[in-house]
């Protein structure tokens, strides 16, 4: 039995490292260096290719590489394929304070006063009112971004696909709460899983619905944004800004208009980066519960996709 | 008796109509419109020019429009001349979200990626790893930021001139206790009132003694900084950054080389506004205080200066 790396687009030298010195004498290849495809029963991937996995007969296990698994294509897996996914609280933790630090930057306008700087322009102004952040996917990361949010001043209420109760936070659940949940919020933090039902669901109709000062802060996946929706409602006064982490494409293109977009800030994907330590622990105590038989942790519903 | 409103460079109507509110049947004029001076025995300041107080034989008290009374030539007012100083609870924690806001934006690299995005760079980094703030000038507002720092994570130190208590900070005190205050710092908060001992005291000295990777965030005054040594600071690696909501001349001057200093971020004073309802209350309270001998609500000392 084997594990194979497949963390595609980015160098794994310490990756590779630490999980060799956390599981010595197991045999660890990465793709596509792997003469014996048929000993994987354990695949670490983040990227994968799809024609990776009809190559895989004896696959028992994917651990994606982060904190979503929206990378694997599900459907190229077996049934009884188990889908695990790293769960970091550090993860959480610094998700929660990119919310809070963009949340705040907006707050006293350091997007505008930074503007205003390169222009040797002296215009103060009281910082904006509102209070109200929505998340919009109270799962575990939204929870921990509420929290820290609310130990802040700021009001939270949440909307999740299905009930859910968080302590100090006002929560909707399902497509009948949505236009409720999205009518009064200064703030919009989208933190959903990827799925079918979810991707493109930042689009028109959510724009729409929200206060026209209202500016949203996606940190989930980029493919959560209609694009071109995004555009027209911050060029026709229905959304007053966006903050985005994640793009459809990641680097965003050259040429993409984001990029230029005076109500656009954009950052590179760095709202939560895998610690490699946390990482690599989770991933080897899979591993020896895999062929222990023992408990796998961190699993996902493989049919509702997260 | 009459109340003067010296406040310049600024609209006043809504601070006049205001007061006017609070206090009916009471005579409030406002520089320099005002023909009666010796009837003046109440002065509400800020930026009032020096050749003011000579003209009025019966003042007895100065009210400063702001939580400092460093625009008040105190040593041209008679010793029996009360000062006070607005204090707004409301503007403490306005002054603590700021320095919050601005230490996480520096932690988050906000102003890096604000300028990868106009050059459409995608180069994502971990955060800084740095949480040690301290606080120079640890008072009133010094206590409510330190407060907020450490709710989100930091650690915070504090430097007074004379010994001070303040829970879960390691407080410094004294000319001797400065340079192991400094010595391990990844920001620096000023937060010093101006008195002739502080003017300046942000100069090539204390940058020496600072962590080369530190971030001066100063809230305080502009004259608190020297300004050719931040510059040779900046320049020389001696400082990672700084933060300006104040200066020496306010608005700063268009040529001024703050302005495109990479490592400079500037606000153009709005860490704190004082709020003309609050303000306008404790103006009343001490103008009807003083009429009916009552007691003097926020007086400073005037030997100490604050």
């Amino acid at each position: 039995m084997s594990l194979l790396v497949c963390v595609t687009k980015r160098d794994n030298t310490k990756l590779l490292a630490k999980l060799r010195a956390l599981l010595p004498g197991v045999e660890i290849n990465e793709w596509p260096h792997c003469s014996a495809l048929e000993r994987v029963r354990f695949v670490l991937a983040w990227g994968a290719p799809d024609n990776l996995w009809p190559q895989l007969p004896n696959l028992e296990l994917v651990q994606s590489y982060g904190a979503g698994v929206d990378g694997i294509a599900m459907e190229l897996l077996p049934e009884q394929v188990v889908v695990t996914r790293i769960v970091d609280k550090k993860l959480a933790e610094d998700m929660a304070e990119y919310v809070l630090t963009h949340v705040l930057a907006h707050k006293l306008r350091l997007h505008q006063y930074f503007s205003q700087q390169t222009q040797r322009l002296w215009k103060p102004k009281r910082a904006h009112q509102g209070l109200h952040v929505g998340i919009l996917g109270i799962g575990e990361l939204g929870k921990v971004a509420a929290k820290r949010l609310i130990a802040n001043g700021f009001k939270v209420s949440g909307w999740s696909a299905t009930d859910k109760r968080v302590a100090e936070v006002n929560c909707y659940a399902g497509e009948s709460q949505l236009p409720i949940f999205l009518s009064e919020l200064d703030y919009l933090v989208c933190l959903l899983p990827l799925t079918e039902h979810t991707k493109g669901m930042l689009n028109r109709n959510i724009y729409e619905q929200l206060p026209n000062h209202c500016v949203l802060i996606n940190v989930a996946r980029g493919l959560h944004v209609n694009e071109e929706d995004l555009l027209w409602a911050l060029n026709n006064g229905e959304l007053a800004g966006a903050c985005l982490d994640v793009f459809a494409q990641e680097p965003l293109a050259e040429g993409h208009p984001f990029w230029s977009h005076p109500a656009i800030t954009i950052t590179p994907h760095c709202a939560a980066l895998t610690s490699i330590d946390t990482a690599c622990e989770q991933i080897a105590a899979n591993y020896l519960a895999l062929i222990s038989n023992g408990r796998i942790f961190n699993q996902i519903d493989r049919v509702r996709g997260y």
